[in-house]
């Protein structure tokens, strides 16, 4: 479904091609000062235009239809709107007769009868990131003083990213990355387990997001190798601070001082210059397909800023949630 | 929160020395056969006993305390309850005072100002883990004839899996794993995104388990490091059977015909033989910590039970929210 | 929270005179045929404009912003918008000094600590329930053939309709209602218990109305005088049809198969003509105010449409969890 | 569906004559003192006996199987358990056949199937209010030091309660009647529209229990019949203190910081002495029906208690949520 959160909660729609994309924010604190600006820096480094990433530039502008006034929050619902102003349907008329390989093509044909808008990708386009990107900047206000940064660690295997996004642009291909996330500042004791635990949110959050195919917290699958003796982070004081972090700052789901770790594998683009086969429904015979248009070469690159969204729009919850858990309050 | 599910809901409670474990599951269709004796081969499979594993046997006899009548479910909540028996609350006096590394204990003290019962983890306890287990075995039921299967992959980096235990049970120490698992018979178009891909909630449900720190699917963070033509799979028919399953049966957060496969990284049990370092309360100190009792060398061993029921547990979800999406049903 | 439905769920966002009210629909089949033109006749009759209602007159277009294509909905959420044009926020400038008797100003006014939108009522206005109606438009067709009509029963406790109006108009006054709504054509056993009886999700829907202070199903308050063997309703033959209807439709939560019938309270416009008492936040004593502005008289006269867009809401999520809760399907 | 709540969060399970009825309640503060005994004072309310209700006496001790330890509560979900101990099968065995007028025999089986448990009216049964009740008691101390008071304030239409309820038992009889609750020292703000408004929530709540067929908040059906001049409660001073309640302290969806006043109409208990007609499936024909047994003949007197308890369990959550809506918060 479409919407996510307990208190802090965020309801996505709109499709890649179609009018307009959004987000309707429910359970913002009342007087919060936001104006369009704040959105600016988060939407730009979400944006397309770098190398690597694709020529299709939205202004992206966002547009508060409710929610707002003179500057603040006024705790109703908060709706940021983005128009799609650069469509191009045209290039998107193969679609339907040849799903393409790695896109939801195929099995959303299948899940709505041929009624979904197939136009770059429809409701599965990353495009839909926008709107995670514009609830981060409202999330990550209301999570301060919590800071959140995350970057791509390394491209098809390699830290030499520029390099390797050089060698796979002049081959028409695409290639994936790890995008890492960390978060400081965190208070003890966030997280409701038994569900809620603090990689269940995260995780479930992170992939939302198409391309991701892995999401660890600390040392992750190297944790699978390691002993207890080596694995468990001995703490080494009053304030929870331990001396390793393998556990990436998660004990039992529950945050436990120490910083918050986790790393996504984001899989290459799946639209791609080179010509691939796939199954065409005309013909009924796998067929050579290309996919005309420019795309990104490495979506990795995007990704940063839509994981520190996501962090941050855990956390909000996490927060509200966590005053309640003891009986003074 | 202790509730999962849209329709087929699951709300677990107990801890792991008080009177009872349990789990109540709310949208069970009526007029399914279901007797005790379904759930004692997955509760045997989840139960400690084999080398490696904590000699802490509870019998584990499922009570079905509602929902149920003459041999059939009756569409009202299912309840089953687990007694605990075997507690020895003594083993568990220091816990208090000195939060062992790599448990809930410092972050769950904190949450819940100390008045969480600590006694073998409490609700932390991997042992709430048989609640799930229970529910998965009502789940299985549901997915039918959709087919799922879990085992243990590697154990400490390694494939000789008993070898590895064996050395480390010699050492009073513990180790990490990788459980893979498998599901087929799996419809196309299963998944509700934005927020509900298959990913995201198989993996909401996996980090419910307080062991699990890393969740892949398909190729996962080797996907990371391959290039796009490679990465992609060509479809080969109008079934949506692909030539490669790099993707692991899932595109775009909906399930697309092939087989489903992740695999989740099990750290390493936390409490182990051998002393550690940890902070005391009382004395304000660094000072060392041993952990009396026995527990589990390698608690990925009894995972893959786990990782089959919430697999289940995702799909009937799944199953049913995907009749609605096309007009003519 | 502004979020409502399990599988058909709506989220509402807008205030009265910001930029746009506007609703979200997720979990709407796809390929179901809807234009502009089928909101039209509803929009109307929920609209202002009739005597005794305020002759503020919008224009009331919806946009529809996502989730459609070509004609048919694509599954995705579907998001409607309607423009606030006719904006005059001079009117409401006495609002935050004096509290206006009937509505939440005071309220509101603590609750967000004064950071609301206050004009026209902000997010309290009844001008949200053009959302609901909209978000009824859709449901109505989901739940075809099942027919829905409510009207008003009685004005001022009479059922002199437009006579009551008319004295009260020259009064400047306003006036409360009865309206009276009936269902034909719902399958038994619709409902989920406990929580989810039938009366329980359409009381919940009915009363985000704020004018609404009281729902009756069936005889309502007068069973509370009635015997039992004069309550209950025969049984006349194996498709549950009774002899008399006093249970309006509904026993133990679940539909019957005979028609639904409710009756909502809706309360006096709160925004009168005459002057009124209220306490002033300025000079800290109860002074005598004025509204000014045109607004209804009788609130009741556009409540119907109202009552139908929640009928069908509620019975559209009702009859697709019935589908499950039987194994065979 | 058998779970409500956003935060404080109860899920309840049994049917009437099957082992145990129970409630888990999730996001309960750890710390909280809280006994057997605690429970026993609106338990013995709800419970049968008085001149009225039926003489089917059950201990209803409750037992606590989670969440609970030294007379605390720890934070971890809150299991309460009910024995169901006095269970005479053989009183129901002709439901099946002809079903009971008034009763959800008919539509529950068709929901189910026929796999119900029809026992007692199974989990139709009011039995299932001990589950409510029980839930009321932990809320009622969470909401302290607000007060809620209930009580029947009139049978069959009138105050003479005790003369009303001899003369039907007289007849073989059963009545309906009124319910008013009352709760005082609630904060000003509380309530979640554009959906959660406090009528919307208490009502939801109130239509769980089967016998409920109308509710009301302050003047409720009385309003419809009221001048806006007569129904606007002036307000008095800067506590928002109002010099009448026709409102029942709540206006636009939130408390206004009046005395919180709602009433319910019960219907006669659907279970007579006298014979009544009803279609039965074995001979497809009318036919007389007479239940046997023993039954409340005003089912009424039980519910003020039941009402208390959902008040409380409404007010809980409200008071949580309220305290995000400021941003300094």
């Amino acid at each position: 479904m479409n919407t996510f959160g307990r208190i802090f909660r965020i309801s996505i729609f709109g499709e890649s091609h179609g009018p307009a994309i959004g987000v309707t924010i429910d359970g913002v604190s009342a007087g919060m000062p936001l104006t369009v600006n704040d959105f600016l820096p988060d939407l730009k480094r979400r944006q397309s235009g770098a190398k690597g990433t694709t020529p299709r530039v939205e202004e992206d502008m966002p547009e508060i239809v409710s929610g707002w006034m003179n500057g603040h929050t006024t705790g109703a619902p908060l709706t940021i709107l983005f128009r799609n102003s650069n469509i191009r349907s045209g290039d998107y008329d193969n679609i339907a007769k040849t799903p393409r390989p790695g896109h939801a093509d195929f099995a959303a044909h299948v899940k709505f009868g041929g009624h979904n808008d197939i136009r770059g990708g429809g409701h599965f386009s990353g495009r839909l990131t926008l709107a995670l990107v514009a609830a981060g900047v409202v999330a990550k206000k209301m999570v301060e003083p919590i800071d959140i940064e995350a970057k791509v660690i390394s491209v098809g295997g390699s830290c030499e990213i520029e390099e390797t996004i050089d060698r796979v642009l002049e081959q028409g291909d695409s290639v994936g990355g790890i995008v890492e996330c960390r978060a400081n500042g965190i208070p003890v004791g966030l997280g409701e387990p038994f569900f809620d635990s603090v990689e269940s949110v995260i995780s479930h959050l992170a992939y939302a997001v198409p391309a991701i195919k892995g999401i660890e917290f600390g040392s992750g699958f190297a944790s699978a190798s390691m002993n207890g003796s080596r694995h468990n982070d001995p703490i080494l004081d009053a304030t929870g601070r331990t001396a390793t972090n393998h556990a990436g700052g998660i004990t039992g789901g529950l945050t436990n001082g120490n910083e918050l770790v986790f790393r996504v594998a984001v899989k290459p683009t799946s639209s791609i210059g080179m010509p691939q086969n796939t199954h065409s429904i005309e013909t009924d015979r796998v067929e050579e397909l290309v996919i005309n248009g420019r795309h990104d070469a490495c979506i990795a690159l995007r990704v940063p800023v839509v994981m520190e969204a996501i962090t941050a729009i855990a956390l909000v919850d996490f927060r509200l949630l966590a005053k309640f858990r003891i009986v003074s309050i």
